[in-house]
């Protein structure tokens, strides 16, 4: 499985906004969207071996985590506003307890950022994706793996602390820092090739 | 310059689309919406060096030609929709005669696929992005290049033929198909790595 975490530091965390004004009022949720669209888009077809996590660290009810997985999702359509769609339909759900379905293969949780890095490093590996990590070609990257990604602001300094913490690989995709939806794109095509 | 050639097959060429159904009634605009953003957004400011020709054969009135130059545009945001209003304010605009400016930086004309071809091989080296083409890496891409892309249709027979007319290297990014605007964002990652 290739996994994808993108944090949203201001993305909005109740499904409370338009899908207008998902640049804006959202808390830049955008920028999660074409990170959903990145994952999942081939030409003829959806990445079956992929999951997005999305923690959302916005007001008014963070941490809110939307988790879409590949094998399962249905309904997705590679704009943004259908995408925004489907998330805010997910942030609308009564949560009780653990993780809920919103439809095919997109749930949502109130794990925060720490939890999630705590469940799947128990089953992948993680890479931190950051301009000053090791050129990604040439690395190993075999096996179940789980790419940590942040939005348009840096990871925060506990934040940061937190993944490091699981000792992660550090690559980088190239001498420009590029969006976060870019850099899955990129690290995809990486991935595609060693197959 | 880095440039981009991408054909709107069935693009609205008038300015009479609704901004929330970018992708539906303007013909799959929201494809081209997206390669703009791969085009020119880094995460810390734009590609000045670089150009999109945007072909849109759709109809009313096709063929339409939207040109957006980095060194020049001013007022782009990533999302879509607010890129969408800048492509609807372009084709809202009267077109007499030669390219006419519709904000700081965008361009529209009447200009064919043909003839956008014909301008760009004067100043430009030609390349076919193209699943049957030669990897990408370890070709030559220096000096100024233009990349032609399709939208979610492959280019027709008779387009192909425009094409390779002017004798394009044909280039293929991965072992996969992908999206025209992740194509475009993976071009691009292998541009930055030869400078």
């Amino acid at each position: 499985m290739k996994r994808f975490v993108v944090v949203g530091h201001r993305a909005a965390s109740s499904g409370d906004f338009k899908l207008d004004d998902m640049a804006g009022g959202a808390g830049r949720l955008d920028i999660l969207l074409r990170c959903i669209n990145s994952t999942f888009f081939l030409s003829h077809g959806i990445r079956r071996d992929a999951e997005i996590y999305l923690v959302l660290q916005g007001e008014p009810n963070p941490p809110r985590t939307i988790r879409i997985n590949g094998s399962e999702v249905r309904y997705l359509n590679p704009d943004e506003r259908s995408t925004g769609a489907l998330v805010r339909n997910a942030l609308l759900k009564d949560l009780e307890g653990d993780e809920v379905r919103s439809s095919p293969g997109i749930y949502i949780s109130k794990r925060s950022f720490s939890q999630v890095l705590e469940d799947l490093s128990k089953v992948s590996r993680i890479v931190y994706l950051k301009e000053d990590g090791q050129d990604v070609r040439g690395q190993d990257l075999e096996g179940d793996i789980t790419f940590v990604i942040s939005d348009h602001q840096d990871l925060r300094e506990e934040e940061e602390a937190l993944l490091l913490a699981h000792q992660p690989l550090t690559v980088t995709l190239g001498p420009l820092s590029y969006h976060a939806d870019h850099c899955i794109t990129i690290m995809l095509n990486e991935l595609d090739r060693r197959q």
